[in-house]
């Protein structure tokens, strides 16, 4: 590439709580170059988003300006610039990118809304992106789709929309547990045991108050009985994901289930689930946010040339 | 005091994972000064124990051994000297103090053991000597001791004896989630809203598969209904007490129950108790553990004086 021409048509971002992924993308979808960071909105300033986009993507700008899609916590209130929520329901395609003043007159920047629900009151932002990706492969899915992480959320689709979601803050509160209370010295650090992750999640299912009382037998059962550190890590996975099912149980119960995530959470979420008698289909989520973001692009490059 | 004479007959030392307490005792059971510290276990490695204990009791050692009595997780495994743990069933008075080497001549250094439990898988270090504190006062209660903290100790007495005990995390569980989890955006440090704790509570004991669901609903709240950091408080409070308050059922339903703990956090179970129709009496815990050291130091004193 030369000083004036632009090495991509436009630029994908993914900009979550912990980590800044952007794309130089080609107008017809192809993906020419990737970078990553972890310049998360969680670690950043107001006015510290714009030096560690550009940080990124300086190589692929030309003379003219280019068109920079964002999505994720990047529109929360701590954030670059704080986006709306739209309410369910609603469809992917209603989710308005809106424009954000740049510093660098090279930067043509929007920021996608998130999602939220009035009651019960949830929110998502950068998972509606993954559901607008998801849809526009299977755009007559009708069923579940349950997204593992952090947060996980557990959105119904129904003719193409968003009808309804839920969050749990399963993956949250394991890295707490397994990581900063008593428990971490009992719980390996990685590691599966996937006979015992299934019975855990079986017996908090059968009994979801047994949950509390659970936890800190975790610890005695190390001291007293030299419990192995990974059964450990397998047995509190077991226990916050059954209690997860045990309340998400409506969002899943006789329904057609879609786990997309990274590959050992969402197999353990399709496992605890097969358990129950449920048989879903586990898919890797990691295309769906790129799916979701060109899909959005393509709506503004159709205004707009 | 001279430099020879001791200026006290024994030390009375609580020693916890974030706290070391120790009592200039008299052998007619008068404290006659008392001292503390951030020395607690946790941040101790096994040769910093006798330093901290000696930056405190130093001035109260004359020129002949003296009687250091410790209860707590100085006898764990991280400790000073891994104490074994006494099966329950055990009276107070069956947890034999065992004497530990210190290497200042002046310290005759003993520590209490610890209470385990086989099944469920459970263990106690420093609760026995409050129960031995509290059955000193009380010697006929028949019924349940529930001792509030970090991690909440159920405790089923009868016959002046520790039949069974069941561990919870609540008060980890609640730091984690209030300081270091998303929740800490709509959290408020402190302050109460009792009524809306009292609901929390009898949300999750009515259906304990709710408590996944509800966590993340309070930071939904505060984004998109401005919902008041203390009632968030609170009702995170709520959702985890409730949370016990459902797995323990079999601890409290028809018993007769005295919680004992410190101000704000006795009168929470209290009150969470109460609006199950339960009628509990509250009490102070601070004098519980000094009253049990106190009964173990006089059969050491009685032994070998």
């Amino acid at each position: 590439m030369n000083g004036r021409a632009s090495y991509a048509d436009w630029i994908a971002v993914d900009w979550g709580t912990s980590r800044l992924r952007v794309w130089a993308m080609g107008a017809d979808g192809s993906v020419r170059a990737k970078a990553e960071s972890d310049d998360g909105m969680g670690g950043l300033s107001r006015d510290g988003f714009e030096p560690a986009l550009l940080h990124l993507i300086e190589p692929w700008l030309g003379g003219t300006p280019m068109l920079v899609l964002a999505c994720g916590m990047v529109g929360s209130r701590q954030g670059w610039a704080e986006m709306p929520y739209l309410s369910v329901p609603a469809k992917p395609g209603d989710l308005e990118p809106r424009p954000v003043k740049a510093q660098d007159p090279r930067l043509r920047l929007f920021i996608l809304p998130g999602l939220s629900q009035s009651s019960p009151a949830d929110v998502m932002r950068g998972e509606e992106t993954q559901v607008g990706g998801f849809l526009a492969k299977e755009p007559d899915f009708d069923g579940i789709l349950c997204l593992p992480g952090t947060h996980t959320k557990w959105v119904h689709i129904s003719a193409a929309e968003i009808v309804s979601f839920q969050t749990y803050m399963t993956g949250e509160m394991f890295a707490l547990l397994a990581g900063q209370s008593v428990l971490r010295h009992s719980v390996a650090q990685d590691g599966e045991a996937p006979e015992i992750f299934v019975e855990a999640v079986g017996d908090i299912m059968s009994r979801p108050e047994r949950l509390a009382q659970r936890l800190f037998a975790l610890r005695a059962e190390s001291i007293l009985n030299g419990q192995d550190g990974v059964a450990a890590r397998a047995r509190l996975s077991g226990y916050l994901i059954g209690a997860e099912l045990a309340g998400s149980r409506p969002y899943w119960l006789g329904q057609n289930v879609v786990v997309a995530g990274s590959a050992p959470l969402a197999q353990l979420y399709g496992d605890a689930l097969a358990a129950q008698g449920l048989t879903t289909r586990v898919t890797d989520a990691s295309p769906l946010t790129l799916a979701g973001l060109c899909q959005a692009a393509a709506r503004i490059l159709e205004r707009t040339t």
